[in-house]
This record gives C-alpha cells, sequence and structure tokens, in this order.
C-alpha cells in the first residue's frame, strides 16, 4: 500500500472516523484505525462494535492495500506532521512509513484481516433528513437521556418516523424532551431507539449543512451517511415507553416569559438552590408577575419577572436543574410554560407551533 | 455597611482577590472573602495563610463596615447578577442582602473579627520592576520547580536582586531555569525564595502594563503592590542550591536552530519517545544537520533539522519533555544549544544578550 495525500485532509478525516475508536478495548485491534485503498482514494474506519464511523479522504493511490495503525498515536503524529503534502507505504509485516518534508516515522501496524467490517443494513427503511436539522433535534433531545441503566431502553432516545414528520423523544421518569421536523415523505412510519452515546458522537460529525442526511434504519443497526462519511450504530432492543399519554393537552395555567429573562434568574437561583437539599426552586405564578424562590441554611434567592398570564395563578416547585438543562439549549425569544396544578407536570413549548415540548414533574413541597 | 458598586468592577476585584481563596480549609473562615469599607471604595481580602490577595474596587459607601462573606459562593452570584449597579447591605447578625434589579439575594456571612489580618513586610527591601517583566519572568522559569517535597527549598523559585539586575532561578535536579533583567537601581543585594504556587498566581494577576510593581522583601514575607491591589507571600526557609557553580563556561560544541523547527521535531519525536520506557529523544549533530531519533517498540522517527554549527559534532540523549518545557515557552526565531560531552548539561540561550539559560542534564545511552 502506497499513498500521497495532503495533511490537513487526512487530518479532517481522522477528525470524524476516530470518534468510533474504542478507548480501551479487550480487542486491542478496536484500538486501531482501518486505513484502504478505494476509488475514491483513502477509506478511514474506526469501530467500538456499538458505533462505526468510515469516511472517505482524497488521496493519490499508488498501490493498493489495507493496513491496522494504533488510531490514537497516528492521529497525533499525523496532526503533528508538517503539513503540506505527505505518503504513507507499508510493507508485508504490517510496518509503516510516514513521510513528510524532513520527518519520518516508522510505526507498527496490525493484520487488517483481523478487523471487523461495518454491519450493513439491509431491507432498512429510507429516510433523508437535512443535516443541520438532524444536528440540531439531537443536540436539544439528549440531555433528558436516562443516565442511570436500571431501564436500559431509556439511555437510548426514539426515533420515530412517519410520512408527515420525524420525531426525536428521550425521557428519564423526571422529565421527557419532545422534538418534532415536518417531513414529508412517502415512507412506511418506523422507530428506532439509538443509544445516546452515539447519538451524541453522530451530532458532533454532522456538519452546519442543509444537504440531507440518509438515515437507513434497520431491525437491529441504523446507517446514516452524509458526503464521504458513514456512521453506522447498533439499535437498543425492546419497546419504548408510551410517551405520548404523558403529555396533557389541556392547561389551566399558561405563561409567556422572555426566555433570556428567566434562564438567567434561574441560573441566580441555582447558586443558592443547590446549597440546599433538594435544588429546589419555587414558580409564584400572580397577575402580569412570575416570582422564583429558592432558599438554604446559608441563605435566599428572590426574583422577579414580568410575564403573560392567561388562565389561572399557580404555585408550584421544581427540581432547579431540570429546567435549567431546557433553558440552556433553547435558542428563542419567548417561551411558554403551561401548568395545570402544582403535583402534575410543567410543559415548556414554543409561543408558535410545535417543534418542541419539555415536560418536568414537579417536586411536591408543602406551601409555606 | 452600605455601598453602591458597578457589578464589573466588583467581579474585576473578585477574580484578583480570590485567587488566594483557600479551597477547602479546615478553618473555615478562609473559605471566606473579607469586604471592607475603605476611603477608595471597597477592599476585598482573600488569603490562604501561605498567600494573601487585597484589592479595591471603586464603590460608593453609605455606612462603613467588614463583613466576612463565603468567597465561591458570592463571586458566582455577583457574576450571576444582571449587570449594572448593585447595592450590598449588611446587618449587625452578619446576614447581606445583593440588591440588583429584580434580583435579590440575601446570604448568610460571618464575623469579620475572626479573619486573620495579613503580615506586613518591615524594614524590607524595596525594588520596582515592571509588572509586564515580572510576570513573563515568572512564566518562563516556574515550570523547572521540583515537584516533589524531597527537598522543600526547591518547591519555590530563587529571586535574587543585585543593583545591576534581577534574577529568578528554579531547578529540580535534572534542569535549571534562570531568567535576567538589567536593573540599575540603587539598592542592597537581596535574595528571598518564593513557593512555586504562590509565584504561579502572583504571574495571574500581574496585569500586561509596564507599570513598575513595587516589591517589599523581608526576612518572612514578600509583599507585591500593583495599583490597587496587593499581594503577600510567606517566603520558604533555608538557603537555596549555589546553582551558579553548576553553570558551565566553556562549550566545546555550540549550535544556532529555528526555534520553531527545534520545537515542532521534538513534538513529534515525543508522541514516539512516550510510548518507550525512558521518555528518550537523541541528537546526532553533525556539520550542518541535527538528526533528531527517538524509538520504541511500536515504531520511531527520524528528524532532519538545519543548523549552524560551531565546533565539534556531539551525540546525546535527554529525556524528552525537558526540552520541550524549554522550547515551549521561548519565542525567538532563533536558538543556542550549548554542549560540552554527552554526559554533562546542555544550555539553550539567546543567541544574543543573557535574557535567559535553561540547562538540561543529559540522560547517559550507549550509542549505537
Amino acid at each position: 500500500m502506497r499513498f500521497h495525500c495532503q495533511v490537513m485532509d487526512l487530518i479532517a478525516g481522522l477528525s470524524t472516523s476516530t470518534r468510533a475508536l474504542a478507548a480501551r478495548s479487550t480487542m486491542p485491534i478496536l484500538e486501531g484505525l482501518l486505513l484502504e485503498t478505494c476509488a475514491q482514494g483513502l477509506r478511514l474506519t474506526c469501530t467500538d462494535l456499538a458505533l462505526g464511523i468510515e469516511t472517505v479522504v482524497p488521496a493519490q493511490v499508488s498501490e493498493e492495500g489495507r493496513i491496522v495503525l494504533p488510531g490514537r498515536l497516528f492521529s497525533e503524529i499525523v496532526r503533528k506532521l508538517p503539513g503540506g503534502e505527505m505518503e504513507l507505504s507499508t510493507n508485508d509485516t504490517f510496518f509503516s512509513v510516514i513521510r513528510c518534508q524532513n520527518s519520518r516515522t516508522n510505526l507498527a501496524g496490525l493484520d487488517p484481516l483481523e478487523y471487523p467490517e461495518l454491519p450493513q443494513v439491509e431491507d432498512g427503511n429510507l429516510v433523508a433528513i437535512p443535516q443541520n436539522a438532524l444536528r440540531s433535534m439531537i443536540q436539544t433531545t439528549c440531555f433528558a437521556i436516562a443516565t442511570d441503566e436500571t431501564r436500559p431502553i431509556l439511555t437510548g432516545c426514539l426515533l420515530e418516523i412517519s410520512p408527515e414528520e420525524v420525531r426525536l423523544v428521550a425521557l428519564d421518569g423526571f422529565r421527557l424532551a419532545l422534538r418534532r421536523m415536518p417531513l414529508g415523505q412517502n415512507i412506511e412510519p418506523t422507530q428506532a431507539v439509538i443509544p445516546g452515546k452515539v447519538l451524541s458522537e453522530l451530532a458532533k460529525v454532522l456538519p452546519d449543512t442543509s444537504e440531507p442526511a440518509s438515515l437507513n434504519i434497520g431491525r437491529t443497526h441504523l446507517t446514516v451517511d452524509m458526503g464521504d462519511t458513514r456512521v453506522v450504530t447498533r439499535l437498543l432492543e425492546g419497546e419504548y415507553i408510551r410517551y405520548r399519554q404523558i403529555l396533557p393537552e389541556d392547561w389551566q395555567t399558561r405563561v409567556k416569559v422572555r426566555r433570556a429573562d428567566l434562564e438567567n434568574a434561574i441560573e441566580r437561583a441555582s447558586l443558592i438552590a443547590r446549597e440546599g437539599k433538594n435544588n429546589l426552586v419555587r414558580f409564584h405564578v400572580t397577575g402580569e408577575q412570575l416570582l422564583l424562590t429558592s432558599n438554604a441554611e446559608l441563605g435566599d434567592v428572590q426574583e422577579d419577572i414580568s410575564i403573560y398570564l392567561e388562565g389561572k395563578d399557580i404555585d408550584i416547585a421544581f427540581n432547579v436543574r431540570y429546567i435549567s438543562d431546557v433553558l440552556k439549549i433553547l435558542a428563542d425569544d419567548e417561551i411558554c410554560l403551561r401548568f395545570n396544578t402544582n403535583v402534575s407536570p410543567c410543559v415548556i413549548c414554543p409561543p408558535e407551533g410545535d417543534d418542541y415540548t419539555y415536560l418536568v414533574l414537579p417536586v411536591r413541597v408543602f406551601n409555606a
């Protein structure tokens, strides 16, 4: 195997593919990066068996071949090369030579025959979603995934596809995040539960472009194709929670508030709240005012926020982190809070449309 | 106590003073920040007993007084305030109220009488050094301080003042860092050993201005005054190593090299070196070439660098980190390397002048 390529191109390819590199694996081959020449140049592949990423880098191939190199070390070496053009060649004993200007590195590799093949999805359902829209949906849903493993299915996000829309849902028993995007594609309704860790990596790989990503959803695996890069992930087995029945439809109290006002007040309140036992913040909604309070032994805080209220006054308390997590990932100028009673869920949604629904359970407290 | 001030001014003062805040102390009062009204406004003081920092912030005082507030929490609260003007008032039970726009926080404080007084330096030697020059000297010396405590005096930097020059010296048994600055002040020769951790904090507090910092060097303590801020530090007891006798004066080999060339090559070599047992890099100096090599089981690296050589050829080996630490903090286009034999120290110095001298011991290896 022998090829030339631009150092910058290879660095870009490595940044993408090594996101799937196993950190420390019982299978040493998974700490390797598979390099193989192909019609378009050089294909890089990494997988930790749960997630696989392959990407193609432009290269001038003078001798076809494949090799597995230590992934982390090879990436670091390439990143530190002087730049411009580099050459990589290998011999029959899996030894590679990397040359760039006055620098020459020999690196021992592994037999590419030992490297696992990435799973293929056959008879899957195909759907195209703009890459930046998919990225944004993931980034604003993932935070609500369960972190404990008592119900493994909740460590993933539910992807629901219908001809009309795409939905991404995460919930952990205390809160729920739901993003919607209109679709309008003639496809079969389908769903899949994608592991949370994989989704975070996918979001990092997805570029900020409206070009479509092609999803191919199979029974056990999902592939996402975007330009020169393919991501393959295992899906979680089992049925997801029927979340629709959790979402209330009628509301006693509807509040419209400037998001930045609420976010800043919540951030200040959380400083005091975390000193207390329950990390609690109380909302007192009356007339045109939302009074936020929080207290601990060390002190207390009180924040006045102007709101627009429809419906009844309400006093309700939350774990401040659950509210703050939602406010941090939103960018809207104004948002709506909807309540029924102080023991039933609150929903945060946009003033217009239904792009997102964030549901948070309140904490029962004795009102003073 | 009651004062008004600009949130931004208070944040700036807190950034400086809280560098001396004890992280977790057996004395809870040291986790506090002392606020006291003074003629210029508000004085903030923190100390962990080794290091003390006080700084003055402009404020309109309507009622004089003092209070100790929880340092970390108070800083975080102030940083999150809406901005503009804020008011702080306290009552007799050391409770404070912080008001800013629609936000009001009550915070329990402590009795200021329990707060330790910062030590004063009497009959010290006074010297003035430009603040940015002092900062730069510290930043380029501190890295060579010993990290283990077997010889406590080596966990500090030696500050040597003579009428002609200021010197700052650090050494750890494997290497030495020495910075010089011409002075020309009519003062008594004096020296002090300043704890390394304190020096790093001092460097962060020193602003990038050529205004002078006033050092007052006593027997047990040193104060540094700069504008509205004073830093007080304990000095290390005992005599520092007589480092002058370690510095060679004659050289068999003098090499001039572009610093960036050497730094980049060393960085690449270190990737392979750290995979080996000894983190070794070998220098082969011949004619107009410096050949850098490093090897490990996994591979090896070879870097060709153009140099200008005066004197004998030499083969010599180093712990790559000791060379890399020096190259990283230098900014010069060209530097000089000086050698005698491959078992005696190498020195890195500027091509002209004597602003700095970095000495590194070689590692004895059998030459192949």
